[in-house]
């Protein structure tokens, strides 16, 4: 039995939502290969012709969406910085002890570097920026630090954390876990979540045994 | 009383040990002056000529000490590896537990980096370099990292260390260890000393109470 399809033809026109998803998935895509050069060749040696090259669409386009090459980078870092901003808010939201909100902070702060804005944001220095994005930056990277040393503290108060130095841990712990983002490998065997994992469990429980 | 002097005026003829010495004390200071930039303005921000306007010299005489920016940047990153190749050696050939070694050449480790030199060797990504040096210093990291991993090893089996995945360990401490090189401000109130032991121990300590 054949049905006979009634259902009209698409409209030619897009609706105002379709418009601004294409908008939001077309800014994504030169998002997401610009960060991968970033990444692979360095800022520097990475421009937005060979972004727009390998989208084959032209700089303008970029510009279009991004704005210049900076706005681009900077695009790319505060997409590397809102995934743990919101672990840090979570963190604080949780129950439990200081040490377990701890750990499920530190073990979403070590995946989400491992990604590829996340990678970006890690490598990203302050000598690539303009002095006025630098700061900015550096203001949202103190309210994460300010959590990780809040969450240190109050384990410490509960007793599920050492009375250790709480300055100094925090920078280890940023120190270990950013420092994935200059060697895990994407295509290697491990999975962030199993790096983080690992990397989180051996600097809770240090190296002395127990 | 007096005395009569009766040594000759000093000869206007440099001797060729004095000459060498004036070599190296010169290609030192350019050394010196070119990692600070480096460190303070990043590789690409800074250029021969800043480098050799700050020493009141030309850049040939640059050229001629050291060569072109990217030799004077493997240097800076060759003298940076230097101490910790050194301080893997000492602890190969210490005696005492696998824990014991491996701290103190872990101190080492952390102090070093601080310094000019250790700071631009952590700085320094493989994007800045020809692929033929990343590769040479990539294998000089590797024989640390080497070291760093046959100590861990060898504490687990003398029961120093605890049970610890190795590659994950030494993933960390390196992390956490080379991070200073980032945040570290020499001229702060914390001795690179001080902030070596504080890391060290915390990581040897780990975060759960004992």
């Amino acid at each position: 039995m054949q049905t006979l399809e009634t259902k009209d033809a698409p409209s030619p026109f897009r609706t105002r939502a379709e418009k601004m998803q294409d908008r939001a998935d077309k800014r994504e895509a030169v998002l997401r290969a610009a960060v991968r050069m970033f990444n692979a060749h360095g800022f520097h040696a990475t421009s937005l012709d060979d972004v727009a090259a390998s989208l084959g669409i032209s700089k303008p386009t970029i510009y279009h969406y991004l704005g210049n090459k900076e706005q681009v980078l900077i695009e790319c870092v505060t997409r590397g910085l809102e995934p743990l901003r919101s672990a840090a808010e979570q963190a604080r939201a949780q129950a439990g002890s200081g040490l377990e909100r701890l750990r499920r902070f530190l073990i979403d702060y070590a995946r989400t570097n491992m990604d590829d804005f996340g990678r970006c944001m890690v490598r990203t220095g302050d000598e690539l920026l303009s002095p006025a994005s630098a700061a900015s930056i550096r203001a949202r990277k103190r309210e994460i630090d300010a959590t990780l040393r809040a969450l240190i503290a109050e384990g410490i108060a509960d007793g599920s954390i050492a009375p250790v130095d709480v300055k100094m841990s925090a920078f280890a712990l940023a120190g270990a876990l950013n420092w994935p983002a200059r060697w895990h490998d994407p295509a290697g065997p491990d999975s962030p979540e199993t790096i983080a994992t690992g990397l989180v469990d051996m600097l809770i429980g240090g190296l002395a045994p127990r």
